[in-house]
């Protein structure tokens, strides 16, 4: 075993033992942690921008690109809402004890449900230092305890933020293992957190592609993820010119790089006439690229074919490929063959179609007449998301507090013994 | 590839298509399709019981124990049972399309959540027929397809009943591919199917400890199991005496063989001159072996002195450890330790204990003055279970129906898009 590994077996153990001391903590004591951590961020707003500084410059001397410089930086009304988002954080109920589905049985006992924290959670993130203290509220309100590990061009703010976690815990008298995180910036700090199950209950990687996949194939920890979002927009032969306009418009050009933006547009034949010149047009005013099928170029010699390739590229920026159905069902053939089961709308105003499109189609939200730009964790309620999961287990669409927690049966009885 | 990488991989293909087919079957259907399994296994009574005796004739030549002969022996009575099975799976409500928690947003979208099907599930059992049955009217009433994969020694009973299926299935219009059965009884098979996860959505090992070590060792696919039950009953110090004494004995001598047998007996030092004489004599004039911390072994010369090993050992027979505890706390720490997070009861009257057993015990099951034999699908009235998890993701305590699915979010607007 190497350091590393003896390093995040021991910050497990320390994880494991905060996290046995947490399934009690009244939510009080967990709310004022975190009242405690705002506090302490508003405090030391000059050394938290001092340490960004540092990452900022350093990272402009290793060449970051101008976006993951913006990721990267700190400044006073990021700091705000930060705090905003602890704030927000506090005034969610909590979730942990809850009984639900609590029936008498025929034998006498009652039979109920409670939800309890899953135990250690490792969150691996990027660049982004407001992480650090979004993952450490949604943990610890969930009575979570975490460790965290953050991209290494982001270490010394993440450090600074660090510090007044550390310090709010300790404040409120909670173990200052409830939130460790993860100093040294080796890349085999990853995989040793993935495979220390023994300690870690589930590893959540926010960032791209590759750090998910790199997480993935090596996990012997549960994975809460989504690793693409190609999320399609269905106009059916019986959709509202209007609505579909302006739902697969917004769906697309309201924000490119995020991953409940529509990849693509799918629009049924009889509709295709009536609705595809008006938002082709739209769409090329706001600079967006098309690639389309072979009925679909002919609309504007400004599209271009798409490629087999195109059907399943999330591409996370201003293009948009389009596609003529003959039937709903070959819209829904051609989402169960290129989706990514993340989100899919549709925009009808038949009825039994929409049933049906809602039926079939096996993703981690599926819409109707609304913009996939909804499936977000505020948009549902859920106060605030930790990421959206494309998997079917646990976790499926946008993860908040719940998402983070688990449920045991709780069994009352008075003496009860079975027959 | 080897050949029986590509029969996986070919009914792989096939349950996926037939899943697809299968998320919008209507409640009837399914029903009916049972219900006419039902009847081809009442008409082929004779069938099914030759078969079956070729399976019990090749085991006793192979020198099958008597156990395991047992198990794998089907009578009239027994059949009567699985066909009853199927009765009771037909009568529980459909789990699939139902959406709960839907709620208007500010937006204006409502959003909730729908229960679905997980998609293909693989089941793998060992010597008992009556599984095939059981698994298939569970998957096939949760709207997944299965891949079968019985114990090599009911080879012809598991395909004699399999053909009821298909034929059932047939006579109510749904493709065969929605149960399929694997009939070669290499071993290789299982590692197949654990690495399937291209088709196969989570795979279910119903068996032995080996077995479900040998699939969650080899699995990418999401597995649902329990490693083994070692469940504790603690008498705290405020146990009523009667009360204790009939939970503690049911929980162990009820049956031996069971997952949900108390293996450990916890007392607090302050109830064991009350309650424990009284309860070792119960035991002992059960023959149920005692092995003993050194304080309990002083309260009969027939107690054997417990080893470190005892503590977490599942006996699965009539052996039961017992330890003397300072404290309600120490009764937790020795449970964390030394448990498997399947199921634990307290014994108190006071109020305050019984709701710091419950937060603190971390397992599938909590029980408050009942006995650990509850731990059970048709106790809790999930009406019938494929098994009990002892993970803390997705499906946790007993599975039924439920447990064989997902929820995915539907989001209702008329034309709503994003800011």
């Amino acid at each position: 075993m190497n350091s590393i590994d003896n390093l995040i077996e021991s910050m497990g153990k320390k994880a494991l033992a905060a996290s046995e001391n947490l399934r009690a903590v009244t939510s009080q004591t967990k709310n004022q942690a975190l009242l405690n951590i705002a506090k302490n961020i508003d405090n030391n707003r000059d050394i938290i921008l001092q340490e960004n500084n540092k990452d900022l410059s350093n990272g402009k001397k290793n060449g970051l690109d101008d976006a993951l410089i913006d990721r990267l930086m700190l400044n006073n009304e990021r700091i705000d809402s930060i705090i905003e988002s602890l704030e927000q954080i506090i005034a969610l109920p909590d979730p942990i004890g809850e009984i639900t589905d609590l029936r008498y049985r025929p034998s006498g006992i009652q039979v109920g449900k409670m939800r309890v924290p899953i135990g250690v959670i490792a969150i691996i993130y990027e660049s982004r230092p407001n992480v650090t203290i979004d993952a450490t509220a949604l943990c610890l309100k969930s009575g979570n305890a975490v460790i965290l590990r953050g991209g290494s061009e982001a270490i010394n703010s993440n450090i600074a933020l660090y510090k007044c976690v550390e310090q709010g815990l300790v404040q409120a008298k909670l173990v200052k293992d409830t939130v460790q995180i993860v100093e040294i910036t080796d890349r085999k700090v990853v995989s040793a957190l993935a495979n220390a199950d023994k300690y870690i209950d589930t590893i959540i990687p926010r960032g791209g592609k590759a750090l998910i996949e790199t997480v993935v194939n090596n996990a012997k920890v549960t994975v809460i993820k989504h690793l693409h979002g190609v999320c399609h927009t269905y106009i059916d032969k019986f959709a509202d010119t209007k609505k579909a306009i302006d739902i697969a418009f917004n769906g697309k050009a309201r924000r490119y790089g995020v991953c409940n933006a529509t990849e693509t547009l799918l629009v049924h034949k009889a509709a295709a006439n009536r609705i595809l010149p008006d938002l082709i047009d739209k769409f090329l005013k706001k600079e967006v690229e098309l690639r389309g099928c072979d009925k679909t170029i002919k609309f504007s010699q400004q599209i271009i074919k798409a490629t087999e390739e195109d059907w399943s590229t999330e591409y996370l920026s201003a293009i948009l490929s389009i596609k003529i159905v003959d039937s709903i069902n070959d819209a829904i053939s051609h989402i169960d063959k290129y989706g990514s089961n993340h989100t899919e709308s549709i925009i009808s105003d038949n009825y039994t179609r929409l049933r049906e499109f809602m039926m079939k189609v096996d993703s981690s939200s599926v819409m109707i007449n609304a913009s996939t730009a909804f499936a977000d964790g505020f948009e549902y309620g859920l106060g605030a998301e930790i990421g959206i999961s494309t998997d079917k287990f646990h976790a499926r669409g946008p993860v908040g507090l719940e998402g983070l927690t688990s449920q045991k049966y709780v069994v009352f009885g008075d003496g009860h013994i079975r027959d």
